[in-house]
């Protein structure tokens, strides 16, 4: 079941229909919804080595929303940029329920793994639709940090799997 | 050609040889290896992005050492580590010489991007070494972990043979 804070969007097939500029800003629409949703996790886990690690995802997707929206502005000048209401991929929303212990993080946790795995995806096919070498190496480096929080989150979600080893390895109360 | 601060160490297969308590060993030291090899890298760049990052990873590492160092006493109780001199994979040393340009810094990165994959594999063998159901979750924690280096190293690579770029997006003077 899809929860509230993913809205499971077009399939990756789908890339094709659209246009770079669609595409770039489907992609600034996606960090800032990822931001969004690491930004309210965080609020709402109180296991300090893991609401500092959604902290830094936070950060990180902000610093992609800044680089993407340099990239937006440098390709189409003087544009505002427009967000298509369709968006490829999962689509990460923010977290506006209150957490029930931790099956709910475990859940919250791999669809936010779902979404950094798509978005991997999506910039690696984005590489192969942008012209030149200067623009196809931001989208490898986009798709190569996305894989890295996939990983990140991976590991977490792993021994969060085993919440009293966790709860052990990290010093907190159940 | 293998830098100073490398060591390239046997190939992934011999693993086989030896026992969970020297490949602990090894592992303890590799952790303690990269760390420090992060420090000293990290006193060498004054890119303050790159900085930051490379002081991240030195700070996981230093915690996956501790990590290992819990399971090892865990196992071999009232027993100091003992660290073999062998070591699976290459094994990172502080940078102890003076950076010339960014061609010895994209080396270095390189060099570290190839000691992560290998140790991420490491781990991976190691988890079905290990017996227990805990054991192998953190044999899979610290993979994945090192899986997650990796694809931030190499998106930081990615730009770095770009230099011209790279100091533009960063802000930096070349």
């Amino acid at each position: 079941m899809t929860p509230p804070e993913l809205d499971e969007g077009l399939p990756l097939e789908k890339i094709k229909e659209f246009s770079i500029e669609e595409l770039l800003g489907m992609a600034i629409k996606a960090e800032i919804g990822a931001r969004r949703f690491y930004e309210s996790l965080a609020e709402r886990v109180d296991i300090t080595e893991l609401k500092e690690k959604i902290e830094w995802l936070a950060g990180e997707e902000k610093k992609h929303e800044e680089l993407l929206r340099k990239i937006y502005s440098n390709m189409f000048p003087d544009k505002e940029v427009v967000f298509p209401k369709e968006h490829i991929g999962p689509e990460l929303q923010p977290v506006a329920r209150k957490l029930h212990g931790v099956q709910d993080l475990i859940d919250l946790i791999r669809w936010a793994m779902k979404a950094e795995e798509i978005a991997a995806k999506f910039y690696a096919e984005l590489e192969g639709m942008v012209e030149s070498e200067e623009r196809k190496r931001l989208m490898r480096y986009l798709s190569d940090m996305e894989w890295g929080h996939y990983y990140n989150l991976k590991a977490e979600y792993e021994l969060l799997l085993d919440w009293e080893m966790y709860s052990h390895m990290m010093n907190v109360g159940p």
